[in-house]
């Protein structure tokens, strides 16, 4: 991932130099386990510990003469060991290693972009609770429609954060599983007990059953999980630039003193942080069919997956995390005109009521299908003139017969759009 | 695909009954070049074509006990046929029959959707010219930027759906090419000679070198060129739902009378069209990640290839089918609020011209960085406060120091906007 | 979907009627609930089903006309019904139909493929059981690595399964929310204890916040689901191609007698169902790029949706069905040639050893790099004449310094790498 | 694009350095252009070229108080010159730089891997040569075929490469369009004639129509191109993959001498370069869904493409320069065993010849579907009970009837195969 879009602390779990250290928290958790079953003498892993060398370009340089990463990372490591050095990577495969020290990764970078989801699910619920009352026109295929609260808005937000908070974790639960079961999964070289309790004092759990690595699925379905919650983000997002434009003005992203909108145009005021958002949501799109077709290796393994992985799993953390982490700070400064809301609201000559006055016909008896085309005319009317359509209504005569005017009055009141907006609140313990 | 997204004619390409029509011009094409080398006897072909039996229900029947369809085909097909059957089929592989009735359907789907997109030039071309001077707002962000003419809009559209008519063309001429090359394209029963004349009587030519089959990349192209048409019609369609939002009211897509926007709201009119073709392309991106993947097969085919292509194939040529068919009739059916594009225009306090007050500035000595923070700073006011920009930057000392009332009049001049409009017709041949 | 890859019961969800049928049911549940509330007269809902019509025919033909298929559906269904159908569609907009139904269809597909992937699940189970102890080479980058069980193979299988019908099940769970929420998720004419009884009715539950439709973030989870489980079966699927391979035949996927391999080489016996199943992961996966499109939707809902899920969701259902179904086949009928497994794994020349020669060595004292050196040559050199490694490695002075030939004999026994498998398998309950 | 795989000279193209330097030949070609038109002072741009600074850093700290990259390096840039300074820059729009210049880039990156692809059409061609006359099984669905000649598969992979050959120079064509036509594409305050020559000035072309940016179709048809590069680099490395497993050893990939394949297992030589080469295919699969998502911008243009567009143009290009790369090498470097190839095709007991037998038979007047039957039936004998196919069908009454021992002895003939191997090579017009 480019600098740009890498933010601290979830860009330090990628470098290369924190991939070797995880590569030896590996080893070295198997040397102690060694040390507690008796298999290398106690003190080892502490020795080498002590003594192991973390040198990215030494292990490049080896790995140009070897063309395989861990035996490079082994030699390298091990340079200033003594004797204890036969202990290390003992009866391990590479896989052990790397594939284990992958699941330390991603379970980590998984509760980073975690912490970042629990804090845009705190400003969503402060952002709701704001606006629970303010009142702003609801909007189908782009288009008016009805009345509507926009803290309801907020709360279809949070909804979606929460469900893709339990994606995100539920994913990263599934990452969290390693194995040490050797070179075809049938630990040949190492018992299972061995592994249960190396991936114990690395937080993780042995994978129920692993070839020479720990099966695809699990880091498809977290690349899947970051891209959900990608998508989530992109819908709120694309709602800003919706209620942004010049047009509307109903919302806009933070501006701050300083900024430019525009090279060339001073007058500019761009959602450019939701428009980027929205290209990253793409960008993890993208990598979900990637990480699918690494899926089906062969047999105990092949390494096609790895070439992608390297690339897509920091990728995608990376992505999710600055995702999550700026949208906090998008939801916070949303400035929310409300001004704006009410008046955007009125000018579309009181069309949004037409359902009501549809209903009210109805049960006054009129059946649906000619309460239909009269509101439907009237509606067309009102839209086409630019005139009320409350004022259009009334005059006719079908409807004059049925309602009174203050039983219009009922029927053009926005009010009644909001009456339920608190049982929606209550779902989610707001008040 | 779905009944709904099927058209005439493109929807009869596709059925069971044309398929096996096609694979028997096949068979026939190779049996009538038999007769001119002499390796069947005169008129073989003729009788075969008399005696073909086509039954897809027959061959389906035959299917489930040979699990093996062109086996069933051609016990279906030739089951009233007498000695001649005995040149049917000779020296073939199924694929020499299924790959190249392949080329032949989706080199005439290539050529439907052409005529289509053909009509969809067309329209675009008339709203393009009707709208030549119509001045419109231009819009970044969804923020207004500058005027411009909505006829450039149209020609943006046009020229895309020209490149998008030469890709399609192109990969259409790709994928033209069958193969009568056996088993593993080596020409063990058939003769190159043979494939050349077979080929040219259906329209094709022999791909360069086959495997079993026609190389994968042609299909992939294909389909990537139908998701590249798709993409295009997408950003028209995404442009039209813009303009036709209840606060920008500028262009609606046509609205039949009898039409129904909503089931429950009566005066809703949407753009259910637009919106349809957006869901359309996303269809057809789908499809090009499958189409791509099914490239490498291994060694000189596998077939897995071959439940994916029964299903994108036909379904990316109906898609691209309807979308630029529908295409034509939202172009010319396109109902364009002129009046509605002034008044928005006119509704952003004159903001849009503040780059051509900052080039006036800079042009008369102000440093660009100075006239910038001065144009942002009075264009931001007048934003926050709604009141209009030229007034309020006129009112600026180091703004009348620079420019009288006249210099003010040019800088705030639509006209200029559009004085090069006519140049970019001119790349169109368009007067 | 295809007729030829749609099974019964899934494909019987999939019709026409039977989406309409599901639209009636929903608004019939509701005109129960008025019943129940006193909004309609007792038996409203009995006479309307009674009465009801169901002719896909007639709605289209309305459809032409309306261009909205609920508003064509309502006037159908109800053509034949008297005064009470002015309780039919009360108080809803069509999404409050249209996607609670979609939700159902959903949840009863999403069932179907449960229950294929429980067969899948018991079929590999006792596939696992019958190999147990089977001796098979494992091989990693299609290269023999180290001895391992075939019936470890089949418990990784298993572990895939159970871990995507898990998924499938959760994301099934995750589709199963309606929503009666009206036109922009307000509950404007329609209360929310309403939408809960109407729900249960159905035998689902309400989304916790909707729009005017049900967050688009389940469909997509549910299709990344169904793909993943389709991924899992190309696994299986791929692994058998490559065990059917000429070269290796150690397993064969079940060829009927009857059953033809190829229309020109009569000798050919092909995996043609692996390659199939091959296929239709890759589509899947196509329409998991398509439904994570779908997710962000314009403000309270755009249709754009609309016709990419018409296509992709039962697309996705019939697909993964299918899919599943046929696993059970292939796992119960496959062919697996122990024999042959057994001369695969002689044929390496003991070079599945190494390793532990490897450990062996260091054991006894040499360094690791020094070992590892030694075994390399040793068995390049056993590589390239094609002799037995074993006897080569024999003959080197550095090992016969340390190993006697009965560590030998120790070293080179493959038994020894099936002693852990039973600790695997009573990871699964199996004995 | 992580360092591994991104080599010289497609990754100095790439850096932030690079950019930015683009960024300033395009400014500095409009300064050029301004001083022949005399809207500049004449050697302006000289003096600009001699005082402007690059400086990643600083621009980086400017564009953390502005949030706009374009005005952060112009100010930066700019900063040690003089009066000069107010013709940079003058009357553009930051995308008139900033996408022309990625079109620059992109044009140049599409350079060095036509470069690569070249050479990787050298190395095939060499390889179809050495080859042509190398007898090998084919294989189709991962079984044993007809023979074929090894050459002709190297043809078929030369072939497609140049197809793709093709595709890449064609969207880089495409991508070579650069606009400098202002804020919506309408030349507001830069005239069209001044775009030309600026142009011109850079190797690139205009546009023929722009909004703010070049239409994104471009660098979809782009990013596509280099996937299909990709997937055909795919097709080849697979075949390898097949063809260097245990069982099969036909073909390997270079191994160096120092080179490891297994940190556990010292026998292993696996072909991670070509799975290597599979995984980046994917990754590059997943970038084209990205960028077709790119294209369909909002209005004159929205920014949501520039996050994506950041990290897989540059992304794409690497990988599929590294790809064509190490292609290079892989082919000349392939070890082909042809000894190997001979020993395979015997070992499938002369069942390759089955269609043969199948035709001669039919020539002698026994109908199709009885010889079918017959072949099979003894070709399923012989694979069964791995006894010699042409001994079997030898002694079967009604093979003897109707072929003598000389018949056979033509009908079991390799060379029959390769005949027409002469006519494909003619094709590329090679001996």
């Amino acid at each position: 991932m480019i600098e740009r879009y890498s933010l601290s602390p979830m860009k330090e779990l990628w470098t290369e130099a924190a991939q070797y250290a995880r590569w030896l928290e590996v080893e070295l958790a198997v040397v102690e386990v060694f040390e507690e079953t008796g298999d290398a003498p106690q003190g080892s892993a502490a020795v080498m510990r002590a003594k192991a060398v973390i040198d990215p370009d030494e292990i490049r340089r080896i790995e140009m003469e070897t063309d395989h990463d861990v035996i490079a990372f082994i030699k390298s490591v091990t340079s200033r060991m003594g004797d204890e050095a036969r202990y290390f990577h003992k009866g391990l495969t590479s896989s052990d290693v790397v594939d284990t020290a992958w699941s330390l990764a991603m379970k980590r970078a998984g509760e980073l972009v975690l912490a970042e989801v629990d804090r845009m699910i705190e400003a969503l619920r402060g952002l709701a609770l704001r606006h629970k009352d303010t009142i702003t026109v609801g909007r189908t295929h782009g288009m008016h429609a009805e009345p509507t609260s926009f803290g309801l808005k907020a709360l279809s937000w949070l909804a979606e954060a929460e469900r893709n908070r339990e994606r995100v974790a539920r994913a990263t639960d599934g990452i969290a599983h390693g194995k040490i079961s050797g070179a075809v999964g049938n630990y040949a070289h190492i018992p299972p007990q061995l592994e249960e309790r190396v991936l114990a004092k690395l937080g993780l759990k042995p994978s129920k059953v692993s070839t020479q690595v720990v099966p695809r699925d699990h880091h498809a379905e977290w690349v899947s999980a970051l891209a959900l919650l990608g998508a989530g983000i992109e819908r709120l997002a694309t709602e800003v630039r919706h209620l942004q434009r010049t047009e509307v003005g109903e919302a806009m992203e933070p501006f701050r003193s300083g900024q430019r909108g525009s090279s060339a145009m001073p007058h500019k005021r761009n959602p450019i942080l939701c428009e980027r958002l929205c290209g990253l949501a793409r960008l993890l799109r993208g990598h979900v069919a990637t990480a699918y077709e690494n899926i089906a290796l062969w047999h105990e393994r092949d390494i096609s997956h790895s070439s992608a992985d390297r690339v897509i799993l920091p990728d995608a953390a990376l992505a999710a995390h600055y995702m999550a982490q700026r949208t906090v700070g998008l939801v916070e400064g949303l400035v929310v005109d409300t001004e704006r809301m009410r008046e955007n609201f009125g000018a579309s000559h009181n069309l949004v009521f037409s359902q009501r006055l549809l209903l009210a016909l109805v049960d006054k008896g009129m059946s649906r299908e000619e309460a239909y085309l009269l509101v439907q005319q009237r509606a067309m009317e009102a839209a086409n003139s630019r005139r009320d359509f409350r004022a259009l209504a009334g005059q006719d005569d079908r409807v004059r017969r049925l309602l009174a005017e203050d039983d219009l009055d009922r029927v053009f009141d926005g009010a009644a759009y909001l009456r339920h907006v608190g049982d929606v609140f209550q779902r989610f313990q707001l008040p």
